[in-house]
Parts: C-alpha cells; structure tokens; sequence
C-alpha cells in the first residue's frame, strides 16, 4: 500500500528492555494434574510432601548379615536363605546366637540390631552343594545400628521433598515416584504455532516452483520449540496480502497461546503484519525494532482473540533471524508462562574467549555471533569459534552453534573484536 | 549362595579405563530412512547435497522497488501491484522508465538489475484512496546488482550443505528443509530397557507394602535416556532370586539393544547378576568395580542373544548411584551406537570453581560431587555449588543439579576440597 512507512515509525530499543516487555506480558496459564510420566520438563505448582519415611524401615547399608550385636564376634547359625531379603521379613526374627543374609537396602529382621558387612565374616559351615550357608564367624564386633540407615534418614515422613516451582527433569521423576506421587500438579505449558508468511515460499516436501523457496523457518522453529518441550503446531504459509495473513492469523490464533510468524515484518511488509493484527484483532504493538544484529525488526504484540490472552511475535524471515530472535523471545515467553524459575527463564549467559584467526569487525548494532565451545585448548575459559561467515540469511552458520557470542556495537573506541578478547555469550544448546 | 565371594574378584579399574572399554563395544546398528520431522537428535548417515542454488533467483535483500540501473535516479512509473512480490514474476517484466514493488527475499522481476531500497525514494502520484502507487522518485543512484544476492549465493548447486556424522538439531532441520530433503538416513537409535532388580522394590503407583520401598530408578532413569532422545522400554523390577532374574533379563534383552539394570550388584548380590548372564547368557563381563564415588559396583557385560549383540550395563541400586553412571556410560555408549561425533559422547567437561561455605573432605575414590552452576557473582569462571548431603542413598542430592564435579580422590597432600579452588566438572544437564 502507499501509505507504508518509509522509515519505521517504532523506537529502536534494546535487547534487554524488549525482553522485559515480553516477560511484563507472559502471565501463567494456571495448573493442571498429570500423570507422571507426563510431568518431565514442566513445573511443579504444589509443594510435594512424604507421605512415608524413607526408608520405611531400618535398613541395611551394605551386604552382609543381620546379627543381634551384643553376641559379639564369634560364631552364628545362618537363618534358612527362603525369607532373606525382605520378601517376607515379618515371618522371621533373628534369636540370639543366629544371623540371618541381608543385601544392601533390604530391612531388617526383627531381633537384629546391626548388620556385619560381608568382608567381616567367614563361612564356617555349609551344606554338601555348597549353596547353603549353616554358619558363619563374625570377625569384628558389631555395634547396635551399625551399617544401617534408621527409618527416615533419608527423608522423614511429611518432610517437602520438592517445592513448587522446581523444575522437573530426571532426578525430580526419581524423587517424586520415591514418595509415590503418581498425579503431579504442574502449570500449563503454552500452545504455540508457528506460521511463515511469503508469497516466495513454499512447504519443503513439495517439488520447487519457479520463483518460490522452501520454507525452512516453520519446520526448524518447530523442532526448536518442540525439543523444548512446548505443545507446537504448524501454522501454514501466508501470503503477502491482508486476506491471507488474516485468515491464517485467525487460524493460529484459536489453536495457540502463543503465536509465530516468521516474515512481513522488515520495512515494506511491517505494516501488513502489524495492519493485519492491529485491525484485525486489535492487537498492541509492545515493539517492532530491537538494536541487534541480527533481528532489528523483531515485532512483539498481545491481544484478545475469542476471549483469551495472545502473546504473538513477529519474527524477520531471515532463517538465522528467526532462531536467533526465538532463542532471546520466544522460548523465554514460554518458560515465563510455565513459571521456570526466574534464573532459568532467559539464556544462560557464560564468560567465553573469542576464537579463530582474526579480528571481527563489529557492526554499529550488538551482535549475536554463532559459535561453538571448545575447552581442548586447556585455557580456564572456553573458546567460542565462530561458525562462520554470519550473513542473516545464510543458515548454515547457525549449523553446530551451541553459543551466541554477544558482540558489542561498534564504539569509537573498539571497532573490531581481537581472538583471545573476553565476551559474554549465551548457551543455545547443549554443550 | 554360600559360594558367594567375600572380596570383589573384580579389579578395580580408573573410571576413563571403563569408559573406554564401553566405547569400545558400541558399534553401530546401521542406518535407517526416517522423514525429516522424526530425525531430530539423530546423526546424519549420508553426505546432504544441493539439488538446486539457494537463492535459486536473484533475490532482493531489501524491501524497496526493482529497478534498471541504468535509469539513474529520479521518476519512475510503478508497476500495478497485482504481479509483486513473486507471485507470478514471469508475468511481468520491468521496461525501462518503470520499476516494480518488492520485498525482502522476493525474486528480482525479469527486466531489472537493481534494488532501491524503501528508504531511498519517495512517492510521486498516487490513487485516491492513497492505496496505489503510481510514480515514485529515486532518491539515490542505484547500481546494477545492488540489494541483490545472486542466484547461489548462499548455497551452490551441487554443494555439500551436511556432512555425514552431523549431529540433526533444529538448524540442521531447516537446513535440510531448505534443500528438500523430506528423508533423511540417520544412523540407529539403539533401543534400552531398564530393569530394577530387588525383593525390596515395587512399582511407584501401588500403594506401598509393609517392607518395601518405591522403585524410583526405573521411572528416573527411563526419563533421563527418553529426554536424551533413545527409545526406552521398562523392564520391571526383578526379585533377588535367580529365575526371576533370568526371566526378566530374557525378556528384556529380546526387546532391547541395551539393557540397564539397577540393583544386583553389590558386593552380595553381584554374584547373582554376574551368575545370570554368564550362566544364562553366555555373557563376558568386562568390569565390575570403578574407582569413583558413588558408583564402585558398576558392572559392564557384552553378549549375543538371540544371534544379536547386547550392551548391559548393572547399574548400581542407591538412586543417586545409578543417576551418576548413567551419565558416565549408558548415554555415551548410546550416543556411540548412533555415531555422535567423537567430541559429544563423553559429558562435557568444563572448569568451575568449587563454591560453598565450607571445604569437602575428600574420598579416598574420585568423587562425582552433585552441584549447580551459578554464574551470578560476576567471576569468569561459573561457581558450582554443593546440592548437598552426598549420600549416594540420597536422591535430593541430584535435585537441580547440573553439573557433576570431579573431586580428585584423597593423597597425602591433599585431603579436601576448598571453596575457591578450581576443578574439572561433567555437564549432566541444560545450563
Ligand atoms: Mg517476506
Ligand atoms: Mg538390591
């Protein structure tokens, strides 16, 4: 249309304050009960007691014999093998001068009151097979409670053993099925879609038509944000005009709480993305120009649809734009929602050496640089190394990148980023 | 049985010496077709060419109008907007004293040689409504070739955009998305059962019996190597009795490529898992004792069952124990049956500065001390704080830890681990 912009009409702020603006806008989406092997990489929103101490019983710290400890060293008659370990622990109990087998984490049988660990013994009398223990001879004198951990140690009955707001991942599955927590009150994780919008575009599995790409952002997005954990559905390709980018708008927008368009956003399209949401869905614009490289027209808005919140981000069509504006927006918008903590919710940011033969000359913008780590080298600090070449729309330099080196804006002073030099960077994968 | 061993026969062998011997039996199951969409976490098994150049057109880098260079600045007529943007491009062609509306990322039309961007021209006549545009003014010379990023110039025809061994990741999934390649031959992922073995155990979801614990290993550990992308079965738990053992051990071992046990191999029961497989299984038991802290026990076998190799790793039962060694060798043995490449199977290691109010006596093993990274204080170096209360029964101890620290095993001279002090630590979750 003619009434575009010619020059963006938003304010250029910075990456921190629009993070904050996002954050400000991501509000719980409440609690749900899940079983749970449902339950990996949400949060917990109870606090979780123990219904019953662990252990539950006295029990034995290593593999040896249950004794009565004031007979002393010296001989025991061996209790018959069949009820050893705690299969049937109540039917048997260990008299004077007997000791009965124990393993590791068994209970004890009543009567004893300490355990001889294995080493600490010798096979006196066995039957003809050699398969059956008679007897044995304590070597060393056992104590009362010796090598056992007492009802509770471990955790006391209606101890916290998880606080809401923990995260949950492998060992909190461990700790929860512990104390038999079988349901699980967790908040909600975010619906997202994500939703490219081009008239040069087309879907990857399709034969490539004169003139058109393949779309590459929806399916990488997609597996970005679904490695994450978050519910993620595809939103179709828009085309660059209102009918289109509405009706797909509509779509996504009834089917997620947060949406992702990839696309429209740089200066001649801005206004159709944010015509569409404005008039359409009379959405608020928080922002659509960040001072970063790359990313610069990263769009950010809420609104109303069918009586719920909407999160939407408009994000640059660039491929490299776009993963890189997901990792600083989008995923903390979804772990805000699903209430992560609040040190686990942004990137984490480490201390790196800048790698690779020469200087980077720095652009008046910060920059995120894809690198990878390498700690081969034996310095204290990692090595970031670039992945190369940068330019926004070249995809494979954000191959192997596990860290985005936060180069600064170019200054009077410091024009170019030296190997060796010190810089922040955020992880952005496992490392 | 009476027969038992009073001493491990096994040596003690240097925790590099077990992963090592690990690695060593983990070979590859091949490689598999699968849709780009489920090949996420997976390596790539063939060399990813180019079936076309990317851009496969002259694309404009900015959003502005297609122009003839050689037109100079000043008036130009605009082309109707019906035919922008791609669409049809072969439709319309620019013809000197004309220009054309084009966006980001869109095919330059036949006729022009240079983009204008928006921001270098102005508009001269438009309709009524302000909606078309007729004429505009160039502003600023422009030069043929400018704004535009020639056929291939990301990606040439023919090029290598993956190589085999290439871990997938959601960039790697865009990237393969952008070359078409909708099926991916990715290398096996193995698939793992977990089995818990004891008479003490039973399933977290039944209500708890006098005498028993909940088995908290198998839904932890199961969530650990789902997380890490393996197809994971659950064996169920085993009794301390040989039958039942051979029994669960047949059955796991005929659905899996490896098997993990917990339990079952302390220094009583050891002789039952290691009698079970070779007498059962025919099986070659490489180690049975590490030199670390928690995880001594840990037992590592090879066999063939049913004319198929299998990896077995017993596991030792305290929860925290088997956590720990997972880490150390069942995820790495998995990532080197799927080809990860050499760098991502072992858990990276990194330096960190040992945190806390008070020094760690050391052991005389290495220890394997459960921290989390908190960079916050401003050093260079991430500080890893203690979780805890190391006991290796003590499953809290793994909560929201992410790193494992290695405290070197006790010498004469030195016998603790100071606050400050800097130490190698495992990366064993996100940071
Ligand atoms: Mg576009
Ligand atoms: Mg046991």
């Amino acid at each position: 249309v003619a009434r575009r912009h010619r020059e963006s009409p938003y304010p250029m702020i910075a990456v921190e304050e629009a993070q904050g603006k996002v954050l400000e806008h991501c509000l719980s989406l409440g609690d749900v009960v899940k079983p749970l092997q449902f339950a990996l990489g949400q949060v917990l929103a109870e606090d979780v007691y123990a219904s019953d101490p662990l252990p539950p019983f006295p029990a034995s710290v290593k593999d040896g014999y249950a004794v009565i400890a004031s007979d002393g060293i010296g001989k025991r008659l061996v209790i018959s093998e069949a009820s050893i370990c705690g299969s049937k622990p109540e039917l048997q109990k260990v008299q004077p001068g007997w000791c009965m087998r124990i393993n590791t984490g068994a209970p004890l049988p009543s009567g004893a009151d300490a355990v001889v660990m294995v080493e600490h013994t010798k096979v006196l009398e066995c039957s003809e097979d050699g398969k059956t223990e008679h007897a044995i001879e304590i070597l060393k004198t056992p104590h009362a409670g010796a090598e056992i951990r007492p009802i509770g140690s471990d955790i006391k009955e209606g101890d916290i053993v998880l606080r809401k707001g923990s995260c949950i991942g492998p060992s909190e599955v461990g700790i929860l099925a512990t104390v038999g927590k079988t349901d699980v009150k967790v908040y909600r994780s975010p619906t997202v879609a994500v939703l490219s919008t081009g008239n040069e575009l087309q879907i990857y599995t399709e034969k490539l038509i004169p003139g058109r790409i393949r779309d590459s952002n929806q399916p990488m997005l997609m597996s970005l944000l679904s490695k994450q954990g978050f519910n993620v559905k595809g939103g179709g390709i828009a085309e660059d005009n209102l009918d289109s980018l509405v009706a797909r708008l509509k779509s996504a927008l009834s089917d997620a709480d947060i949406l992702v368009t990839t696309g429209g956003v740089s200066m001649g399209e801005k206004d159709l993305l944010r015509y569409a949401l404005t008039s359409h869905f009379d959405a608020t614009i928080h922002f659509a120009r960040v001072n970063m490289k790359p990313g610069k027209p990263t769009t950010f808005a809420t609104c109303c649809f069918e009586g719920k919140n909407k999160i939407i981000f408009g994000l640059p069509g660039n491929p490299v734009s776009a993963m890189v504006t997901c990792h600083l927006y989008v995923i903390p918008a979804c772990r805000k929602i699903m209430n992560f903590p609040y040190s686990k919710i942004l990137p984490t940011k480490i201390r790196v050496k800048f790698g690779g033969p020469q200087p980077v000359f720095l652009d008046p913008r910060p920059e995120y640089h894809r690198a990878y780590l390498d700690w081969s080298g034996g310095s204290e600090l990692p090595v970031a190394y670039s992945t190369g070449n940068q330019l926004s729309s070249r995809l494979l330099s954000m191959h192997s990148a596990n860290v985005l080196v936060i180069l600064p804006g170019a200054s009077k002073s410091i024009n170019k980023a030296e190997p060796g030099s010190i810089f922040d960077a955020l992880i952005i994968d496992t490392l």
